[in-house]
């Protein structure tokens, strides 16, 4: 994914505590191409695991999992933060402490599209702390459906998300991998 | 977009108050390969406007907005409901009557990604009262950009958002329109 490096290292900037600003292609303004170019390479890596449905959280992992999806032939899901009025009474919660944000939000899937028997890829833009990624995880249990991948378009290693997750025995994938910060300036991994 | 046409006939249903459930293939489950079909549709009707820049709002609007955006080689701006910590202080606001949650919802785009010269190509999921994408107007308008047009996947005609958006004076294409409810019945304008 040297698109992806690339980006990263022309629009990424760290605005301290570890947060780090990529709001020109990822989650604001989004590069349309090179979600797409993410979204198959994510699918190239998963595709041996037969994943049924990729399941991703709003907001801003709707982009690289919904690429994902199209290139894997399978719809995607993404977990509600807030209950929409189309949402019947028949839901998953799991709930994840906010790293930007404070407190904890709450996640839902209304039960009609997680399945027992569905093989769940997890995808977001980030993985950091992996507390999401873990909610989702949960959510995809507690249909009874089986997590069978776990990818991210950015890892941000010193965050230490990848140990949190190993626990659930799955691959897991990112296409940039973080290693530190120096002032504004990211720090990636070699490819 | 029979296809479309086939998933609300199939999947849709009225809630009430003229509230549509499409959660199987739009918002909350979403058939990619749907979407994919519905972007590329936008994409070729409007390509002939020359649009630089498709804008949508979170959440929903996303999917079909960055598959439109891919189809047409151009970058997809979603705008936020919420300030996130990652956007800086020169922003375009603009507020909008929210049809299903009550109150007002504030749109924000950061003014880096919004720019005079840009040709937006406004896209949401729905076309229901107009107060949304009237809102996207605004801010591209904010932000010296030229609105080209406006595309929508299901127009709900009963609505009256188009005669509401006629003022702007640009093309108006939606891939299915619902001209009426019946009980839990949705009823489709003639292809």
């Amino acid at each position: 994914m040297d698109a992806l490096r690339e980006a990263i290292r022309r629009h990424g900037r760290h605005l301290g505590n570890g947060i780090i600003k990529v709001d020109a292609f990822l989650n604001h303004q989004v590069d349309a191409a090179l979600m797409a170019a993410c979204g198959q390479e994510l699918a190239r890596r998963f595709r041996p695991w037969q994943p049924t449905k990729v399941l991703t959280a709003e907001i801003s992992g709707i982009g690289p999992a919904l690429m994902t999806a199209y290139a894997l032939g399978v719809p995607l899901v993404f977990a509600r933060k807030h209950k929409p009025l189309t949402m019947g009474e028949d839901i998953f919660f799991a709930t994840a402490p906010s790293h930007t944000k404070g407190g904890d939000i709450t996640l839902l899937v209304a039960a009609d599209y997680l399945r027992p028997g569905d093989r769940v890829l997890i995808v977001d833009d980030f993985l950091a702390t992996g507390a999401t990624i873990l909610a989702l995880a949960r959510l995809a249990q507690a249909a009874g459906a089986t997590v069978v991948g776990i990818g991210a378009v950015i890892e941000k290693r010193f965050e230490g998300g990848r140990e949190r997750l190993k626990a659930l025995g799955v691959p897991i994938e990112s296409l940039a991998v973080v290693i530190g910060v120096e002032g504004e300036r990211i720090l990636l991994e070699d490819a």
